[in-house]
């Protein structure tokens, strides 16, 4: 094993880190108060996209990238550790142009769409013209078991007519949000993993609406979780991304890299968090001693590090898995890993929150929003719960396979 | 020992749960529609209040009101199980005149205000007619340690005047907030439990400045946890309230009932948590089960009810104890309470909004709110590394006076 | 509620405290020596036998005790606190007859013996000159599940003719054991409930084996958690106990009081780890400050004091159910003990071993076997898993009950 | 980073794996009765050391090997996949000469003694023909912090006269054990950290008395885990190992791959329990369903695999370290694995013994064994509370030297 990074993602990461510095950092006040006041802060993104795109920071998550794309191509295992610094700034991934939803889908178009589509919609995602989002979840089924979704997609002559709710589609309020990939049931009667196909919709076609921004734990992203409704839009069929029946493997597709880029800014959170926790320990005082002194507080100082470090190692192994093996045999990795980043956000922000006292639940430091995200993490993608079933079944798979295999390790009396 | 409530209190409860069936609840989506909307729904409240006061659901929390007081007079462990049921609705308390920090403050003045004080702000808080605020907690120390306490409240001829920045000081938004209890330095150079003293500031003293409303892990409460900075306000020195050098004693006086009002209000928000999670639980399908047959999913359920019929017996236990041997009895009691309480708050809701999926992050249910405030009661009248302290040191204290007497349990060979 | 001890039970704590003091404790080495050499301290504990009863220490557990049987009657509730003093040192509950299983045992004779086995099995008991064990738990089956026992008690003219392999079976290797209360399947078409039955078998009958004593996480109890082969054993067909088919239903009704002891002895048991944990505390230093000085350990002892106050008080509460209602009404509740107190037994246990360092690990001190004993509780009775289920099918059994109660609560849209 | 293990290494874990199927496991039974009987089965061992030294399976453990010794020289991160392997059968390291103490004091005497001491100990050390134990936790001081060793080394011409009591001396009864290397002080006035210095002593020098093996949680070793004393021993001075005053910083070095190795072995431990415990699961019916379909245990088996994989790449990265940047830039690495590693052992060991139900508490399953040595690991090297302090300690340095780095980060209001 050789755990030191490449030569070259270090000089990544060190031009990441100066750019986050020179000139994210010193924007973030601006973007907050513009949010504040109800706006998507366009201007300073596009001048920073600008700016990033013109020092090769730019579309840094696609391995597939061709060199007639714009951006750096890299392995997962060598943009994950860029994903780490994105994840200090929570809205700083879309000056890269990788941000989340956009990004799975630029993967989702890349692998699948048609020429004519990947004109369309893949290019200018690509050249960060455009933005998209993803419309899976639905609030009236358990879209954790993804057999569930009940959204359908009819075919209607050359069309498809498209019925459904959606929630939690980021992204949607995006004020240059053109597509959502959309997931529905094109099969009523097929089998529950082949019923689902996904569509490409326009979001200014006629029917769909977006009904309101999701508050994820009282925060509004300016960009929306938001509750869409689609009644009766109709769609070329052409606009039908890979084959029918094909959605739920596509979902599956997608999930993979993405996992690794949340896991990777989930643990570059974390990092902030333990700097944040850190200082906040040495800088006060109670009871005659730094808080710092104090045994408690030592302990989650440790318990952090440790645990971060190890959920940067599982998270890395993952991504270093899809580059060798494909993303289909990290499939039970990108499970474990979610699993591990969700508990890890909470955790990890919790304690800093808690060093921080009445003042770590108030907007003058990052951690209740970040701690926001967290509790986000333990959902998207799927609930914890569905990650430790996928981990349990493949694991508990393993051992049936040796069934017996531990036989000589039993100390039962011979009469037995 | 015995674990029944007294029938006069089940009939108490009984009668208030009517009350919040049939007045507060359907009054709960007019009441969240204005607040959304930006505006204190005084009206519903004042409305209702009228209601509760007529049927003698009224300043149920304070023992030692006077026959001439209006309210019904209950013990505090009588009240307990009352307030649980107001746990249920975060506005409801209001409705009864027994919210925080109101109650504290009646409370206080209750001990130790003069004829004049009584009938200025006393009365009309009994009567409902005005709000107030406390003003403690700073941004710029570790309040936690109540002996940092910075602000100062400065004698200059028959006045005092006042200098300091306070924050997460409740109700301050209220729109009849007339009255803040505000505690400062005195005596510089006074010992650190004699520096303190409170003093009686009307809202509309010029140089009282409310900042700001703080967002608490992002939710914005209507009454306000306010950053409020108090520069050169004048008051006269009838408005001492008790003796100058003892704001520390008056605010250890203060702490004890509340904190047995937060925590059987948490308990009863908890209650109503593990409610919402068996209909979900048993509403939910996923993989051909519903979310009740999973036994992770019973696991945390059948935790959820023993933390919580444990944590209620202790809080009980701590108003009896009050009731029978006085507050001061009661100080380590009322530290454990608080930690027990706070930690059993966050604990069943995170896995009650688990239950829910995404849902559970939503405003759609009261969960994501419950649980703010809970994950806000980890440092309501102190942090609970403070609370632990307290319950450790004085279980300390208990084993140095009885220092050697486990010496029998010990087997060490007789050689040494 | 009254969260006082009547004042005859504080008279009854305090003679059971003088008499551990005076009595048992200083028997406890040359108890353990003649243990660690192997033999039962007969002697020893037969003297204590004789004056614990001269005072009335005797029998104090069965609230159905006659006038004419020796001993004191006592409520479960006026017994628990004493056996939660009992629990401080392992094998004193013997010297009182107050000791698993022939406590348990000799509640099932008193609820259903004929009055020929109640001269023959129960009064011996009672007096305390025989001692028994109960045969339930098998090897080969999950008996969490007591529809699996498979043994079988088959009708054989005027006996019964017993065949299967029982472990776990605590006290028969007592030099006193004289009787197994045995449980197995007459009915091997009935249904899951109805087929077992209960049967009384000497010791000395032939075909009784005692295959070997089963250390308990390398623990060998001296009385013996025996695995004991039953080949072809006969008994009279008069030694059925209770009705034919009726095994369960009095395997659930043995169960109750049996549960209360047990966890108030594991509240004895860990009021001593924690008087051990701090004057440890207080005595030892590391890093210049005496251990009771860091605050990670100073949280271990307040949590330690909070856990075990709540779960005395619900371990109390569950008692004083059985005796206002019943045992039956208190089934769900002792679950819930069950399992509280397991949890807490080995946690608190925990945490004195690491304050005693590595000292706690060995026989030094009384630490490791008690422990031992709170590591066997997870499956004493049934594992923690089955009481969580039965816990969380209760609760969720009454949330289907009100099912629709907590719509009021939902703030979903109106459209929806 | 490269995840994968070099070809070499993959094979020399294939030749490992083999040797304990073919050999070592078909000895554990014989190894355990003989064992139970009290003798150390010193021809079992014997055997296997032949047939695993002429296989190249021999003193794995030491980078610094030299050509002349016997045995296959490798790096830290090549040795830690062996001793996974070998962590599977609590005695097998010492087949393969691989076992602690003995590696340590290897290491320590390859590094610092004399020619004559290497003749004399070394020599036969690596060739396997005698052992040897560390004399180094004292029972009176909490040896956590090792300046408070407090037994004496005193010069007296050309010999030490050493005097006092340690414990948990491992292999002390082993019945090859000739050597024990032990700590003391040296310089009564010297500094902490210069005070001690380290002599080798012959186990049969006069005045050398093994008092007591002592139990672990009620496990014996046959080894031994010894109390022994030392009372006006006389070795030559020219037994001195190192330098005078060198004994602080020779323990320190000793430590480092040391932990390495136990951590390693703990993973081992905790696959082989995840393996029982998914074979357990998926054998045992209770409620209709096999253990495995209970959703609860298959969270415990997906953490349990999570947690291990992450234990394992931390503790790789620490040996990796070692290897690149040698043992002194390790040392937090190697208090964070020691305290990962301890928390998993008890961890997942004790969730195994919960599937296997009573029958995890026998010693017919290697699982209480596991557990206990999990148990000591929580003190072995240092209690983890000193390990947590370590790594807090380093981390609070890195912060204070960046002291305001995280400043952009805030978003406090301007006004203050």
């Amino acid at each position: 094993m050789d755990f030191a990074l490449p030569e070259p993602v270090q000089q990544l990461q060190g031009r990441l880190r100066a750019f986050m510095e020179q000139h994210v950092l010193p924007a973030d006040a601006e973007w907050h108060r513009l949010v504040a006041a109800g706006s998507y802060p366009l201007a300073i993104v596009d001048d920073l996209k600008r700016k990033a795109r013109a020092l090769g920071l730019w579309n840094l998550f696609l391995p597939g990238l061709a060199p007639d794309e714009p951006g750096t191509r890299l392995a997962n295992a060598e943009y994950a550790p860029l994903a780490e610094i994105m994840g200090r700034v929570s809205w700083s991934s879309e000056v890269f142009n990788c941000n989340a939803p956009d990004t799975g889908n630029m993967e989702l178009l890349h692998l699948f769409a048609t020429p004519e589509q990947r004109t369309r919609w893949l290019r200018p995602l690509l050249e960060g013209e455009i933005r998209s989002c993803f419309g899976m979840t639905e609030p009236d089924v358990a879209s954790s078991d993804a057999t569930n979704i009940a959204a359908t997609i009819r075919r209607d002559g050359d069309a498809y007519v498209i019925n459904g709710r959606k929630w939690f589609t980021t992204n949607a309020l995006h004020p240059n949000c053109r597509l959502c990939i959309f997931m529905g049931v094109t099969d009523v009667d097929g089998d529950a993993h082949r019923r689902h196909s996904m569509v490409l919709v326009p979001m200014d076609a006629p029917g769909v609406r977006i009904v309101r921004n999701l508050p994820v734990m009282n925060h509004v992203a300016i960009e929306g979780h938001c509750e869409v409704v689609f009644r009766d839009v109709r769609v070329p069929a052409a606009n039908l991304l890979g084959a029918e029946g094909r959605g739920f493997a596509l979902a599956q597709a997608r999930l993979g890299p993405g996992r690794v880029h949340h896991c990777m800014r989930t643990i570059g959170a974390c990092e902030l968090a333990l700097e944040l926790m850190c200082e906040r320990a040495l800088g006060r005082r109670a009871f005659g001693r730094t808080l710092a002194d104090f045994a408690n507080i030592q302990d989650w100082i440790a318990r952090a590090r440790v645990e971060i470090d190890q959920a940067r190692l599982l998270v890395m192994r993952a991504a270093w898995t899809m580059d060798q093996a494909g993303n289909a045999a990290a499939r039970v990795d990108v499970s474990a890993i979610k699993l591990v980043a969700a508990d890890l956000h909470t955790r990890v922000l919790d304690r800093a929150i808690q060093v921080f006292g009445a003042m770590g639940l108030t907007p003058d430091t990052p951690l209740a929003d970040i701690w926001t995200w967290g509790r986000a993490m333990h959902f998207l993608d799927g609930p914890d719960e569905v990650h430790l079933r996928t981990v349990a079944r493949h694991e508990l798979g393993l051992a049936r396979k040796r069934m017996g295999s531990t036989a000589a390790y039993y100390r039962t009396p011979a009469e037995r």
